[in-house]
């Protein structure tokens, strides 16, 4: 195999596409249980039998293209996702799963066939979608897809369990855990500007972060803003604001490289948010992100000391202080890292190691397989936005770092174990 | 005179009488230019003319009750507003109304006929409404209702001009000043905690506040808050939230009492607002009050210089600096405020000079008649709330303060003097 083995022209192409099954009046939207998100995966589908595969639908809801390998020692399996958010752009997700179709393209230009079978998946709704659960597939692949979530129903009241048949998945209670994959590859956009920043080609993932998303409620006295004087005053958005800044300071002091550790306040409310009273509550979030989980548990209380600090400097109560929701770090898998730093560096391109800030598809993956992740560059860091973009290049190198991963995997020492 | 001429059961009865006349699904609400109103202005005008007073409605809608004084010179005016806002209390304005009768009832018990003329006010509109224009009837007064004010329309696209024809005004063009009025006393609650907090039965206003209503934009960009190195990001909520801190630690490292000067971020909108997006931007408004016009302007500077430095540190632009609205402070007349004190002290309570904090009718009288304010306590503090109160006593003593200072200015050197 050789880099030129890798159709640039090809897997834009197929991107662009793609990208035109889209809601016209707010490109790209493709979001997961719609009748687009089917047309996208008819389209996925025909690609993928041009391409020799043959298709299914799996228990979770996946589209899975799969060739059988020479040995039947597990599968090598490639993916992302093709769902998108409203409004979103035309490479987070669809990007991977477009690089799957590539690599088993250039495969059968170039006549290999691995000793591994190879499959191709489309996993459903990675994306928040009107069930209100991300990463469905993979979480069902992953055995992670439990009666309860199945029970889960949408706006119009319909049940996942029926949203997945719509979609021509059949789930049992629980789905069963894929026990067969011996290695999980997925390439996806960098979504952040750290390789762009850096003048680096590709990023080789080492973890994908827990997320720790807590709310905080700031609770003060509503009051004239003209009669009230300061000394009196339980001004409940001063609290939140010395709470913001004193969280940016203290990751500032503390910034090391390990373990990763990133909090930000996206959501702020306060009221009764008018010009002329002093507001009486202040509610936020902290989007708390590590690639430690004993880390996520310390910030979690570091959080909190911070945020009873700055309720008593400004003489309000914490009123709420609370867990939202809670997921775990994974870790990318050494071996299949080795093999796309390897990959990249044969292929003479630029490479960093780098934790995935944003949850995938892979994190799940993560906890039945062997599993790995390769970055291409986000322009200026955008993503879940129509500016999302990746130069045709960018998108190609990465490409080619992944085949060759899988061709490395696939005739070293792993050739014959499974996953599990 | 002495204080038992003032009936505590008699106004406490009158002011929870007017009370009833409210919405029944959010009590205290009387709202300008509704039926409810008018029906309060005919329970008003009902006492009025009970005590013997002559009443009309003038050519910007204040309803007037008149006692003919014994020599012609000029009038002493009491009065305030008996509009609230929606789901308001039941002493903002109206206390200052109901102390305007309990005057007048007590000064024809007593068979006192002043030298001045007597008028009781009740003014139109000081509370926002739907005109978008507060303080309608002192403004009139004043002569500072113009024709652009005037064309003003509602939701339902009537005028202004309409809207004081149907309350029973006639306005020209431009409505006329009073040039005619020798001394302007008006009894409100202090809608702030100081004189409660103090122990105190009585404030007499020294000035009422101008208010500057500005407006600012900080403007980041929008980002992955799992992706986004700190050294990258460009977050609008914190460049807010440092300027918010560090707003409140110069209003507490500068706090002196002259002049007065007090800020307030009451209102912050934050965009996209989402718990995993960093924010691109924050818009919020300050509300800066002073006694000082000089101090008005410095502070504006000020708080834009704070501004500029809290954008810089966080990395973002200040996209917005506005000025949405702007008041002028007003001065009460130092010869009315010393009758105020001399009557306060002769009743044995305890008082204290204070500012005002917030806008009143009075700040219009004052551009065309000396004017004066006496305050009575607000428990907690609290106002434009169901909640609003203030003690029979409390509010009895500010009227025996404010019938005892009539008095003394009547019969006092100003007795032949009109104002203008």
């Amino acid at each position: 195999m050789t880099p030129t083995a890798i159709s640039e022209t090809r897997c834009w192409g197929w991107l662009m596409q793609l990208a035109e099954l889209t809601e016209p009046e707010r490109p790209w939207t493709r979001r997961a249980f719609t009748p687009l998100h089917a047309q996208g995966r008819k389209w996925l589908e025909a690609r993928m039998r041009e391409l020799g595969l043959t298709c299914a639908i799996d228990a979770a809801g996946n589209l899975i293209g799969r060739r059988a390998g020479k040995s039947g020692s597990g599968s090598i399996m490639i993916g992302s996702h093709s769902d998108t958010v409203a409004g979103g752009g035309r490479f987070d997700g669809i990007a991977g799963v477009i690089a799957g179709l590539e690599v088993a393209a250039a495969l059968r230009d170039a006549g290999i066939t691995l000793h591994h079978d190879l499959e191709i998946v489309d996993f459903l709704a990675e994306e928040p979608n009107d069930f209100g659960l991300s990463c469905i597939g993979s979480r069902g692949m992953a055995g992670a897809l439990d009666d309860q979530m199945l029970e889960r129903t949408n706006p119009q009241g319909v049940h996942l369990r029926e949203g997945l048949a719509s979609v021509g998945a059949h789930p049992p209670h629980v789905t069963p855990r894929r026990g067969d994959i011996a290695a999980f590859f997925e390439l996806h956009i960098e979504q952040g500007p750290v390789l762009e920043d850096e003048g680096l080609d590709i990023g080789i993932v080492t973890h994908i972060v827990g997320i720790r998303r807590l709310a905080l409620t700031f609770h003060g006295q509503a009051a004239h803003a003209g009669t009230t004087p300061l000394p009196l005053r339980q001004d409940a958005l001063l609290g939140g604001a010395r709470f913001i800044t004193a969280l940016r300071q203290v990751l500032e002091a503390e910034r090391v490289s390990k373990p990763f550790v990133i909090a930000t306040v996206g959501e702020l409310r306060i009221a009764p948010n008018a010009a002329n009273v002093i507001p009486g509550q202040a509610q936020l979030t902290v989007d708390l992100r590590s690639d430690s989980l004993a880390a996520l548990s310390a910030w979690t209380e570091r959080v909190r000391a911070l945020a009873l600090d700055a309720a008593a400097a400004a003489r309000v109560q914490l009123s709420e202080f609370r867990v939202l929701s809670s997921s775990e770090p994974a870790a990318c898998a050494p071996p299949l890292s080795g093999c796309l730093r390897s990959a990249a560096a044969a292929l003479g391109l630029t490479q960093r190691d780098i934790v995935s800030g944003a949850g995938h598809d892979a994190a799940f993956l993560a906890r039945v397989a062997p599993a790995a992740m390769v970055f291409v560059p986000s322009r200026a860091g955008l993503s879940h936005s129509a500016e999302e973009w990746t130069e045709p290049r960018e998108l190609a190198q990465g490409i080619a770092t992944l085949l060759h991963a899988v061709c490395l995997f696939d005739s070293g020492p792993n050739a014959t174990s499974a996953g599990g």
